[in-house]
């Protein structure tokens, strides 16, 4: 109501307040300094200040900080295999495909310079890929693609949550970013914890009655089924088809997420959720970040339910959803699109003959780590300092009990003084847990640096007391 | 509360349902077809089901489904002088001033494979250009590197809008992705009408106050100062001052999004609203989409303001909304990134000279639509047909009126039965207006289709029917 600038009573969330009475601003408000707007970081949206979705940013700017350190903070993939010469030569190739196919050139510079469409125009690409590489069968009208993962999930969440007491159930430990998406969007989640065998369907069912229970509404579950991050997990195939079930039974859309999948040991790849989900349960979640490069930033979303409009006419979920998608950052870089396009076409559309090489450098990596522990901490000394470890089959992490709290405190001292560093598993758990362990990520490491950071990392761990 | 699959009585926005019983899901539940899962639109957030969030593919499905039609529906700038051979060159361009820069070669590789920093790694090369291109003097702290202009207006809304009663003002009519991007944050929008020479501020003062006065909190306002989308407007030097000052009285940020300042007439540039910014009111958010084209979906955010975090802490706001971006897509894409960075450094960081021809093209195609207009319109037939436009200095848009209702179903009329389509004006304004009224892009359109496709619009408009 006033139109002056003194503060009103009520100091308004997010909005740029010049204070010109010093001191008369609220806590929430902004201050000014030299006549120029200033801000406190709590007048922004909760989600900025809220530690949680600083912890990646953290992690990096400690590596930075701390560049001696070797680093098993990050996921990062193994990049020794990159040459900058693959970026136009991919690029190239789908230029050459569009060509073989027909395209004219006109369009194939339109393509590539102008606005695309929303989902993208590398879809029937992926369509290919995903059914030789993951048994999943569906039309490329299915697939949408995003500006990697973390895209892709923030669409199929705007799209499926529609109000306050929508509820996401996830499986805890998790990965960041899915807390991160549903802050975002002011989603709330619940988390299902996992066992050595990763989420109990039953716990799901559980999780799912009891925020019924509470009057709300549970509408997705998110997990990563193979090697998940951060606990290295598989769940077992009796399992998957039992959560299936589950979420038929209690109306759940599964968000698979299957960033590692691809690196499993010949003869031990599992089915997708996807590929068993007759039902059309399942929202697959893929990225190109390990199967092509992070920098692209490419991923996709794949969701064939069809969805049925006021005017009677039906489309894909996918094509449905691309209207969040428009509204999120219209469609995906076609630069990114054409290398990840050229790569598929390159590879025949399928990348898990082209990612075996990469899949062993992660499996020795993953030994070298397990064999470096068992190293320094041989079984009789692992009472000692209450240090165990888990033992995944795959994936970029294993997790380390410690007999000590193990948070971004310990991490940065453990940076600094002992040149080495890690996640604190703690940034992972929804609603506390996880104290006491820490994440290594191996995959970024060549075997040298590896043992090294273990032995760097056992003296840390021998010379901190147990708390 | 119930584990079964019969359905609840209240059925859950959003939530996936297998309705085992035929006939017994409500109205906004899923049906099942052959036992798999199936979706109404009423089920999914409600912005997905919203015909204004879906005005943009209607019409760019319509350029499809009548490619006959010549279309003045889109704002796609010029293609015409876009090579493929620039992408890679501008590529290595970017990366051979990484090594004159002296950054070792290994580095350079992880730049364009590897995850990157949030905030992007061409911030440097942005602000050097916005200082000398738009006197806009900021550190490469302040800029934020995203997915497109889209992404840049995702991230600032999500930060600066804290809560339900956070209101944003917004010119009307306006670009739909503003109210687009607003609606997948359910962040409220109310209009301020715009005359012919754009915004009022006092208009915006009143519209703050009436909000306020409403119970709500005016948080920001958002315009495009030069050449607005869809008017085309300009908005006077005096007004933009007063603007600054209004922003000041009624605590408002200013979001000033400028993708057509570039192509101004010689001598005509407008100080942008940044540019004036002394008190830090302003956020910038500009487009690489026109610059230098859209299939990069390049854009980015320039926020000075400094944030004090509860540690004591400051950054700058650019940097604290590296929160919002880690969530929504981590970085932006590093080809993409390289390409724009090439340009930028090839063109010695400004890019008004590199422009100056494709203002010309721009400026010539709004003259030979201008041109066109009033020859099948001569000043005597105006009454007749109640036919009037308006005539812009500059951008990629202007005006019809016409004397009847001149929706999306006319629009199709109009590409099916005359060749030619366009944009309702009504989709672009808040709360209603501009029913007879017509958007012409003729950005996309060379001097002869231009002619060709006015010459049909005058047939249209001239067998149209008054109403």
């Amino acid at each position: 109501m006033s139109t002056t600038t003194s503060p009103a009573s009520k100091p308004a969330a997010g909005q740029v307040r010049a204070a010109t009475t010093p001191g008369a601003a609220g806590a929430s408000s902004a201050t000014t300094a030299g006549g120029r707007v200033a801000l406190r970081q709590e007048a922004l949206h909760a989600a900025i200040a809220d530690p949680a979705m600083d912890s990646m940013r953290i992690l990096s700017e400690t590596a930075m900080r701390f560049p001696d350190a070797l680093s098993f903070s990050s996921g990062a993939p193994y990049d020794g295999n990159h040459d900058l010469a693959d970026l136009s030569f991919h690029i190239d190739r789908y230029v050459k495909h569009l060509q073989e196919r027909g395209v004219p050139q006109h369009r194939i510079t339109r393509t590539l310079f102008q606005y695309g469409p929303v989902n993208g125009f590398i879809q029937d690409d992926v369509a290919q890929m995903l059914r030789q590489d993951e048994n999943i069968d569906v039309p490329a009208e299915a697939v949408m693609i995003t500006h990697g993962f973390q895209e892709a999930t923030l669409v199929a969440l705007r799209g499926l949550f529609a109000g306050p007491d929508d509820v996401l159930l996830s499986v805890s430990p998790a990965y960041v970013g899915i807390r991160g998406a549903a802050r975002m969007l002011d989603i709330p989640v619940e988390p299902v914890g996992e066992g050595p065998d990763g989420l109990d369907p039953e716990a799901v069912a559980a999780a799912a009655r009891a925020v019924r229970a509470g009057g709300r509404r549970p509408v997705a579950l998110y997990l990563v089924p193979d090697f998940s991050n951060p606990s290295g997990t598989v769940l077992p195939l009796e399992a998957r088809r039992r959560l299936l079930e589950v979420a038929a039974e209690e109306h759940l859309v599964v968000l698979e997420d299957n960033p590692y999948g691809l690196f499993a040991r010949d003869g031990e790849a599992m089915p997708t959720l996807k590929s068993l989900d007759t039902a059309g349960r399942v929202i697959y979640l893929g990225s190109f970040a390990k199967s092509a490069f992070p920098g692209a930033r490419l991923g996709y979303l794949v969701a064939d339910q069809p969805v049925t409009g006021a005017d009677g006419t039906t489309r894909t979920l996918a094509q449905e959803l691309s209207r969040a998608k428009a509204m999120f950052s219209v469609g995906s870089s076609s630069l990114s699109q054409a290398v990840v396009g050229g790569i598929l076409v390159e590879n025949g559309h399928t990348l898990r003959p082209a990612t075996r090489d990469l899949a062993a450098v992660y499996l020795e990596r993953l030994q070298v780590t397990l064999d470096s522990l068992a190293e320094h901490f041989p079984p009789e000394r692992h009472a000692e300092h209450q240090v165990r470890w888990n033992t995944p089959r795959g994936g970029f992490f294993l997790t380390v009990d410690v007999g000590f709290e193990a948070g971004m405190a310990e991490m940065e001292r453990c940076a600094r003084d002992y040149g080495v560093s890690w996640a604190p598993m703690s940034m992972f758990h929804i609603g506390g847990g996880g104290e006491r362990q820490i994440r290594l990520g191996f995959s970024n490491l060549a075997p040298e640096a590896i043992r090294e950071g273990i032995a760097r990392l056992a003296r840390f761990i021998s010379e901190s007391p147990l708390a």
